[in-house]
């Protein structure tokens, strides 16, 4: 198995960076025509998921929704301020799983991967792992 | 690894549809007797999930409370007007793994493997892929 | 690959328990310098996830947002009455993969390994799989 690392540089406090061509750029140095590709993102308040990748306002109506389903203030305990950004990593999931066939990742004809930064702006890494054929 | 693809017909905007026998199926024309099985949803507006299937109340009641914690209006920019429908995807995941053992998927008593549909209805495919061991 | 079960004791109804250190201690026991590890929970009203272990707070905040989140009465069908803790189950996720390198589990600097009890308490019990390289 190969692995890496990437680093994901996030410019507000909350919002969903597509890392599709960041990913793709790590498969094409490694020679792998089938598989799976592992993602990890090592923050507890992010996280990565897959969404629709062609219209840009649906990334914002999707941190516009979390943002009204995770309640801002209810009696949080952590000094910190952020639960309700640890909760959005809860609820979106800390790492990915993609296959890879001919070379190539196997997403849908909308899809991309997406960095979710929930307590930014911040430089974030992104862990990767590939298991070959 | 062994990979291919399935469809799921789905018949309402919103639903959980059982796969668990679709999945064993695709399972059982590979003689894997111990690995890791991984599936994929290739859509922006749906996912996969394991959850109870002894009860279908279960899944109705998941849809009901899905359709009350993300809401159908928010000022929402996607022209296409199925934003509610992207929030869900993210909340619920795209991919799952699976345990192989004795040439059997690893599920628990009251488990089963649901495509949910969140903008149909529509036939939907899912992608399989299994790591041997 | 080798593969394992191990028991959690869950003391309340809802409640995050850190299981890092019992997930390291099955990965002790083999001797896999670089891999993936898949960690499963059989059940359908309990979850896994990864978030921050440094502040206690930071879980029970994190139970007060969901038991916030997930409407506790709702017209739901299901005669068990626990439908908002199979709604908590499908927005964490049932399983977990997390990368092995140099023998140990690569998590993030506040990271820890989470079972999420949302119907407890009870004796659960989390399946493990571990992919070598």
């Amino acid at each position: 198995m190969v692995s890496g690392i990437f680093n994901v540089s996030t410019s507000s406090s909350r919002e969903l960076i597509n890392i599709t061509e960041l990913v793709s750029a790590e498969l094409a140095m490694n020679t792998i025509s089938s598989g799976l590709l592992y993602l990890f993102n090592p923050h507890t308040t992010a996280g990565l998921t897959i969404n629709e990748g062609a219209d840009p306002d649906v990334r914002t109506d999707i941190i516009k929704g979390l943002s009204h389903i995770v309640p801002d203030t209810l009696n949080y305990k952590h000094m910190e301020g952020n639960s309700p950004s640890h909760l959005m990593a809860l609820l979106t999931g800390s790492s990915l799983t993609l296959q890879i066939e001919n070379s190539r990742l196997v997403l849908g004809t909308w899809q991309k991967i997406f960095f979710c930064e929930y307590d930014g702006p911040r430089v974030r890494t992104v862990n990767w792992k590939i298991i070959a054929d």
